[in-house]
C-alpha cells in the first residue's frame, strides 16, 4: 500500500539527555545515546538507522544540546550537518517540540508531518516500528490530531507514565489505533498492575506524530509562550538558528510536552506499539538485553568470577574479578569505577550529583 | 643492661611470599612484603627498619626468591647487596632456615645467632619487639635451645598454628620466657577459643632465634637432607652462592621448618610477644589497621559513597563510587579490579589461580 503522506514525514529525534543513569560510562559529555553496549552501535545511530527506507537522511533531524552537536554529527554521519541542532540549554521537551515544529514547517510549510522520536531507546523489531510509524504518519497527515505511539506494557512498571486508551479507530491499517482518553502520571505498583491487566493502558514513550501546522495550533492554544520559538524557527535559515535559540531559550520554562500540551489536548490517537521497545533506564535493565554468561553474570568486557552471580559487569579494557558477590553492578569508565547494588540503581543520580559537587567533579560526571 | 650476645646476632628475614592474598595489588612480581598500604613504607622496609639500634645493616640478611632480589635490594637500600639472597625456587621455610644457618655461620662461625624473622607482618610497638628480640638473643646465645617469639593471641584465630607454653623460665629479663610444650596445627574454632581462654597458648608467628651451631645440630638430627645446604652455604663466598643454590635446591622437598624441625625438638623456649603484631593476612584484615572514614568504609585512595558501609576500598589514582553496597572489598591495581565479599577473602587464592590459568594470565597474577 502506498503511503503518500510519508513524503511529507520528518523525524525529529530528541537527543538532549544527560549522563546520569549510565554513569560512569555515560557522562555529560557522552550521554546515554552514545552508549555502544547494545549491538556495538550507539543508540543514536540505531535511532537514525531504523528509519532507513521510511525517510531519507535529509528528513531526519536531531535536537541535542549545543555541546553535543559535534559528537552527534559524528554518530550520525549520513545526516546533513544542519539537521543536527543544538539547544543552548535544556528546557525540557515542550521547547524542543516547538523547535521541532518550526524546523519541519521551515522545510515543508504546508504538509510537513513531524515525528518526534527518542534517541536512547532500544527497539528489537525495527520493521514493526517502521510499519507503525508509517501508519501513524498517514493518520496524522489526514486528521486534526496527534498520534502517539504507546508501548504495550510487558510488566507493571512504576517508572513510566501511561496512556489510557478508549475506543478503537477504524483506519484500515495494520496498526491498531485507539483514542487516547488521558495521560496518567507514573502510577504506584498496585495501579500499575491494574493497568497492565486491563489491556487498556500503554506506556508513554514520548513519541508523537503530528502535522506541523496542527502542532502550531496546539502550541498557540496550550503553550503560547512557545509560539515565538516555533514561528521564528520556521523562518530562520540554518546558519542563523543558533543565534535565534540563544536569544529565545534563556527565559523559557522547563516543561515537558506531556504536561504543557498533551495532557490538555482533547483529541489524541494512540497507536499500539509492540516492537521490543525498552528504554534501558538503568544499569539493572542492561541484563534484559545482554545474555548472562555461564556464570550467571551479565558481562561486557572481561570478567572472571567465583561464586558470583546475578552481577552486571561493564569492564572493557580491564579485568574485573568477582568473588562471592551477588546482585552487584560494576562499571569502569575512564578513571572511575562504580560498584552499586543492583536494586539501588535508581538512586544513581544522587551519587553522580555527589561526585559532581567535588572540587574535581567535572573530571568525572 | 648490656647484652654482649647482641654483637653476634644476625637477622635473617624470610621474604619469599608470593602475591595471592592481596591480589591484585600484590602479585608474583610484587608480593605482599612490598605493599605500602600501612604507613607508606613497604612491609619489608618496616621489617628492616624496626631492627635499627639492635643490629647494623651488615648483620641483617634477607632471603627471597631470585626474581625478587632487585626489588628487595631497592626496598632495603641500606643493606649490603650480598645480604639479599635469592633462592632459585621456593622450598618452604626448612630450606630457607638451613640456608640462613649457613649464611650466619659463614659470617660468625663460633657465636653467630640467627634471628629468623618475617618480612610481611605489622608490629605497631617496635620498641617492645626489639626488647623481646634482644632478650631472646641472650637466651639463645647462652643455652642449647631455640627461642621462638610466640604472639599472645588477641582473638580465637583458626588461621594460625599455636604453641603451647609450659613452665616459666627464670631468666631475669623483662621478657617472659616459658618452655614450649608443643607446636599445634591450626585448630578449629572451639579449640581456638579454649586456647585463647587458657592463657597458655601463643600464635606461632614463624620467628625463631637460635645459635647457628645449635641450629646445625638440629638440622643434622631432624632434617639431614638439609645439612649439605647448611654446610656449603657456610663456606661459599657470596659471589658463588647463586650457583650453589642452583645446584642444591631443585631436589629439596618443600617442608616447613615447623614440620621438619620444630615439632621434633624437645627443648624450645617461647618468648611471650605482645607488640601489636598482625600478619594482615587478608583484605578483610586491612580494616584492623586503617581507620574507617566517616562513611564507615576503610579507604585508601579516592572513594565516594552513598548508603555504603563496611567496605574496604583500595583505589589509588582512581575514583571508586559506591552505592548501596555493604561488606565488599574493592581493589584496583594496574588493569585489574577485584570485587569480593569481605567474608570470602580467604578464597581469593582460588580466584587468582583461575585468572592465572588464562592464556593471558601472566599479565594479571
Amino acid at each position: 500500500m502506498t503511503n503518500p503522506a510519508l513524503s511529507h514525514a520528518y523525524a525529529v529525534i530528541l537527543a538532549g539527555g544527560r549522563g546520569e543513569r549510565f554513569w560512569p560510562l555515560s557522562t555529560a559529555a557522552r550521554p546515554k545515546q552514545f552508549l555502544t553496549l547494545f549491538g556495538g552501535k550507539t543508540l543514536l545511530s540505531q535511532a537514525v538507522e531504523r528509519l532507513a527506507g521510511l525517510m531519507p537522511p535529509e528528513r531526519i533531524l536531531v535536537i541535542t544540546s549545543r555541546d553535543l552537536v559535534p559528537v552527534t554529527r559524528a554518530a550520525a554521519p549520513k545526516l546533513p550537518p544542519q539537521n543536527v541542532i543544538g539547544e543552548p540549554m535544556g528546557r525540557d521537551t515542550a521547547a524542543a517540540c516547538a523547535l521541532a515544529c518550526g524546523l519541519v514547517a521551515h522545510r515543508d510549510p504546508q504538509g510537513g508531518v513531524a515525528c518526534i522520536l527518542t534517541a536512547d531507546q532500544l527497539m528489537t523489531d525495527a520493521a514493526t516500528f517502521r510499519q507503525i510509524l508509517a501508519d501513524s504518519v498517514a493518520i496524522a497527515a489526514a486528521r486534526e490530531t496527534i498520534v502517539t505511539i504507546g508501548i504495550q506494557p510487558t510488566y507493571p512498571s512504576t517508572g513510566f507514565g501511561y496512556i489510557e486508551a478508549g475506543e478503537a479507530l477504524d483506519t484500515g491499517s495494520v496498526t491498531r489505533f485507539e483514542r487516547a482518553r488521558r495521560f496518567v502520571e507514573k502510577p504506584n505498583a498496585e495501579v500499575a498492575a491494574r493497568y497492565v491487566a486491563d489491556g487498556k493502558h500503554y506506556w508513554n514513550a514520548g513519541m508523537f506524530i503530528w502535522r506541523a501546522a496542527f502542532m502550531r495550533q496546539a502550541i498557540q492554544q496550550h503553550a503560547p509562550h512557545l509560539l515565538e520559538l516555533c514561528d521564528k524557527a520556521a523562518t530562520t535559515p540554518p546558519a542563523k538558528l543558533d543565534a535565534l535559540l540563544d536569544a529565545l531559550y534563556p527565559p523559557l520554562p522547563k516543561i515537558s510536552v506531556d504536561f504543557a500540551i498533551m495532557e490538555k489536548m482533547s483529541d489524541i490517537v494512540v497507536a499500539r506499539g509492540a516492537f521490543g521497545w525498552d528504554d534501558v533506564g538503568t544499569w539493572a535493565a542492561v541484563g534484559n538485553h545482554i545474555l548472562a554468561n555461564a556464570a550467571q553474570n551479565v558481562v561486557v568486557g572481561d570478567c572472571e568470577a567465583i561464586d558470583a552471580t546475578d552481577n552486571v559487569v561493564i569492564s572493557e579494557g580491564r579485568l574485573t574479578a568477582l568473588l562471592g558477590v551477588k546482585n552487584v553492578v560494576v562499571v569502569h569508565a575512564g578513571n572511575v569505577t562504580l560498584v552499586c547494588d543492583r536494586d539501588r540503581v535508581q538512586d544513581l543520580k544522587k551519587l553522580v550529583q555527589q561526585v559532581g559537587k567535588r572540587a574535581d567533579g567535572a573530571k568525572y560526571v
